[in-house]
This record gives structure tokens, C-alpha cells and sequence, in this order.
């Protein structure tokens, strides 16, 4: 008989991404004080690490605009791990002098992807962390990795994992241990997750993962559970699955954050997030972008409260 | 270091259950030649097992009402399965004059379930099948038994194991070896799927398993990722995930047939299936229902054509 031994950890830990990957393709831009609003219930909800926006230039990504007044502005709740995304030096000083003390470089795996966006190769790019990795030493900045495309690229399909293999190398040698393998384009399917998922868990004993699924292909869900089948643990999520991808229209965006959770406590899995609070920061936030959210349990609701309500129901009857 | 060890089987099966659980909760009724023209096209794509309507009374389920009609003028392709869902004698009797050679009785295995919708318990529905069986046998029809709630019901939440394992082994006395546990409410999780499902396996080696989920709230690709680390390898699906539930307006219905061929193929499994021939089946079908179906590669398309589009426009700007 063909059967294999799953394995369920009794905890797993969401980063809540909506703020920066969940918002950045929305045309409504929100206000500081909506995005302030989100953050709250992210927090009250239980998420501990939280992507609050990103540094890039202004114009490049005007949703992320004013991640300087989030920033500022935001209560600081302890034990929370606020960081931002940086693409570079200038990114990461702004992110200092407005306050951060985390965050998140990247770099696409795919050469072609990096060179058709950057002009440069994915190595090339990250000569450019050198100065960022010093920066933070000095003032004391926790820094982690992204390595977008690792699980599939428009331009060059399938990535091997020799190449993905040569990036997580190079945060190495730059002394970055938290790296996020992640999948903007949902091209990511849960065997390749598990089969290169295990192989970097094996090879890199020393390096806290975090997979990071966009649910273009409705694969993320298996993704998450193929990546804790090989031993990974951390996941990002954005509340109400927002962050489709500019190429596909009407494609789903990241994977919704309360559908995680809610999967995960299904399973006997904690999260230490309350999914009621999870949500109704969903519903929040689809109110602001003014759209249907692609969130399953934000429709559908829990499974417990369709029993509840089902039983409630039948009580009332008799 | 936890992991687990995967497997992945060479081949999988999809049953198409569009024509009869996907449309009917739809409020438009298609004609009998639009669901001739959808079961010419799921032939065409390649898959061999078709739930092609179901013998209920012809008020209980408007849509379902000329099945008989589907059946005496469907084409009949060698090496393909076609069968109808049937309550009773009755509807075997009239599956068997409108000449289909196979049957599927149903039922609940959650008391509540079966008590307030037939006002009889599981067992007593099952004798029900006796003279069903007897029937089948005097006429040569195959029949395949489904057990629906088996992952979660509305009055009762989870199903304990052993109350599953009792309708099994009624079946097993009835001489039915080829079962389908159902999740008509998507509460089913990727945990309990590969429990009970390795349980099942394991416990009765001489039945072959069906699953049958919807994805309600987003885990159905993971149960049949969970479902087949438990060593089974036939799946449901229905054109365009449709077939809501009822209870839940805007819910997602039956996984979408295309959706679980594209992970599988993406995973190197085989289906037998032409996952662009599948994606049409289901855009034909959205167009007859008139609203937009619930399946990801209809919108978002597959993960190799993002990957060819790309390409082709890159090489012709250059």
C-alpha cells in the first residue's frame, strides 16, 4: 500500500503581508489613517510579524507612498515585528529614520526577470546589499531575504534549483538567515514545494524559511501544506487575498490570510491568530479597496459557525 | 529535522460531476442540448468517468428532471463510464430503461442530516437499497455507493471515524466496492482527509475510494493532495467549480475539474485529460449558467501559457 507519513506541527507562524504585497496593486489608495486601522486589527487579531509597507521610490509604487507616515505613526505593540520591504541603501535609511528596526530585502532568482526589470543580473543586484547589510549592522537593523520567482517565473518557467540554491549563497555570505522563497505569479504547485522545499530545509539547517504563495492557480493552500510537510513552518498571508497580479486581470492575489488560519485551526494547528478578528480585518479591508476580496471563509464563514448556526437554527425550530 | 516523505502516484483519476452536481443547484435550466453539448466536450477532453445527472423526482430537482433525455441521446464513447446519481429503486428502474449500465446510490451518514431531510436514520435508507441492489444484479448495472457529510456536516459538525465506518461496512454487505466519501459543505480539512482517508485505505483494502470535495472555504486541492498521500487516487470535479451549496449564497461549488487537472499536471501526475480542452468545457459552461464560475485557470490560465504569452511577447519586442 502507496501511503506517507504527514506531519502536523503544533504551531505555525503567518506574516501578515496585506499592508505592502496585498495593497500595492490596489487603484484605490488608501489613507494613513485606513491603513493605521488595518494594522490595529492585524495586531488585536494575534499576527506577531507584520509587513507594514515598503520603501521603494515613491512613484514607482504610489500606494506605498506613505509607508514613512504608517511608520511614524503606528503604535508599537511588543512582541510585534513591524518591518518593511527595501529594494536598496536609500530604502533602508528612510526605513531607519522613520523608526523600523526589520526589513526585507529582494531579489528575483529569475535573471531574466531581473534583467528585463533591472537592467541588472540577480547577482549584480545583490552586490547592492552589501551596503544595506552594513548600514544595519551599524544601526542595528534586523534584515531578511526574499527571493521572488523561486517557484516559477513568466519569463523563464520553471526555476532550478541550483539557481535558487546560488541566491540563498549569497544572502549567506551576506549573513542573512531568514529567507522567504516566494511566488508572485502562483505558479508554485505543492510537489515542487515539498521536493525543493525539503531540499533547502535539509541543505541550510541554519535558515529560517518563510514561503510566501499567491492563490493565482488556487495552489497555495497545498503549497502551505506541502511546505510543512517538508519541515517549514512560517507563511505569509494578506487579509482578503488582495495583491493580484498586474499581468492577469481578475486572477486571485495572495493567499488569503483568515483562509490560512482558518485551515490551520481546522487542522489542530495554532496560530496564535484569532479568525473571527482575522476576518473582519478582510471585511475591513474590502470595504476600503471597494471590491470583492478573494477570501474563502470571508463568504463561506468558518466551519464551526455553519454548524452553530445550523444547530441554532434547528433549536429555534423545535 | 521533521519532515515527512511525500508520494506521488504516476496517475490519477477525475470523475466529472458537473453535468449532475455541478448545475444542479443552477437557476438557469440548460437544455438538453447544452448539457449534450458539455458531455460531448468532457469526453473530449479525455476523461473517462461521467456523472451524467441523476434519476431523483422530477420536482425535487428541476435541473435534473430530463436526465433520461440526456441519456437516451448522449453518445456513447467506448471506455468511458457513464453513470447517474439514484435515490431508490425507482430512479434505478428508470436509469435502467433510459440504458445506463451504471448506478450510484447516496446516502448521509450523519443521523441529523438523513433524519431531517428523509425523516429516516442512515441505516434505514440503506435498506432501502437492498431491492436496489437486486435489481442491479438482475440487469447487469454496476453500482458505486457514495456516503455524503462524511467530512463535516451542518447539524452535526466533524463525523467521528467509526460512524463512517459503519455505512461502509453496510455497503460492503450490499456487495458495493467502490465508494465515495462526499464533502458537499467543503468543511473536509487536509488533517482529517489523510487520517480517515489512511484509515480507510488501510482498513478496507478491498474497496476502491472516491473523494468528492468542494471548495467552499478554499481546502479542496489540499484535501486531494492530503487525500492522496493516503493512497487515493480518484477525485470528483465539476466544469468551472460550479455547484454552490445552497446555504451559503456566493460560496464556492465542487472543485473545478480544470483546476485539479492543472495541479496534477503541474505535479508530473497524469489524468488522461486535456487540461486546455478542460478549461473550454468550462468557459462553455460558464457561458450556459451565465455567471462567472469559481475555477482559478479560467481566469488566470495555465501556468506554462503565462510562461509561453511572455516569451512570445518578449520575442516579438525584440
Amino acid at each position: 500500500m502507496n501511503q506517507s507519513n504527514m506531519i502536523w506541527p503544533d504551531k505555525v507562524t503567518i506574516c501578515e503581508v496585506g499592508l505592502r504585497d496585498g495593497l500595492q496593486n490596489e487603484k484605490i489608495i488608501l489613507s494613513v489613517e485606513e491603513k493605521l486601522e488595518l494594522l490595529d486589527m492585524v495586531v488585536a487579531s494575534g499576527i506577531k510579524v507584520i509587513e507594514v509597507g515598503s520603501f521603494v521610490h515613491p512613484k514607482a509604487i504610489p500606494q506605498m507612498a506613505d509607508t514613512e507616515k504608517v511608520v511614524q505613526r503606528m503604535k508599537r505593540v511588543d512582541g510585534v515585528e513591524y518591518r518593511a520591504l527595501v529594494p536598496n541603501l536609500k530604502g533602508l535609511e528612510r526605513a531607519h529614520a522613520a523608526g523600523l528596526t526589520k526589513a526585507k530585502l529582494t531579489v528575483s532568482v529569475s535573471e531574466s526577470h531581473c534583467i528585463n526589470n533591472f537592467n541588472q543580473t540577480p547577482l549584480e543586484m545583490m552586490e547592492g546589499f552589501i551596503p544595506c547589510v552594513e548600514y544595519a549592522a551599524k544601526h542595528n537593523i534586523k534584515v531578511s531575504g526574499a527571493l521572488s520567482s523561486a517557484w516559477g517565473c513568466a519569463f523563464e518557467g520553471k526555476i532550478p534549483v541550483q539557481q535558487i540554491e546560488k541566491i540563498v549563497r549569497e544572502y549567506l555570505k551576506l549573513g542573512i538567515t531568514v529567507l522567504s522563497l516566494s511566488d508572485a505569479t502562483g505558479m508554485g504547485n505543492p510537489r515542487q514545494v515539498y521536493e525543493i522545499g525539503k531540499y533547502m530545509v535539509e541543505t541550510f539547517p541554519q535558515i529560517k524559511w518563510v514561503l510566501h504563495f499567491h492563490n493565482t492557480r488556487d495552489m497555495a493552500l497545498s503549497n502551505i501544506l506541502a511546505g510543512i510537510q517538508a519541515g517549514i513552518t512560517t507563511f505569509d498571508g494578506a487579509f482578503g487575498g488582495l495583491g493580484g497580479c498586474p499581468y492577469i486581470p481578475g486572477a486571485s492575489g495572495n493567499i488569503a490570510t483568515e483562509d490560512v488560519v482558518h485551515m490551520l485551526h481546522e487542522m489542530g494547528i495554532d496560530t496564535g491568530v484569532d479568525s473571527l478578528k482575522a476576518i473582519a480585518t478582510a471585511r475591513t479591508a474590502q470595504q476600503m479597496v471597494d471590491h470583492q476580496a478573494e477570501s474563502h471563509v470571508l463568504k463561506a464563514g468558518r466551519c464551526e459557525d455553519l454548524t452553530n448556526e445550523r444547530v441554532r437554527h434547528q433549536n429555534n425550530k423545535s
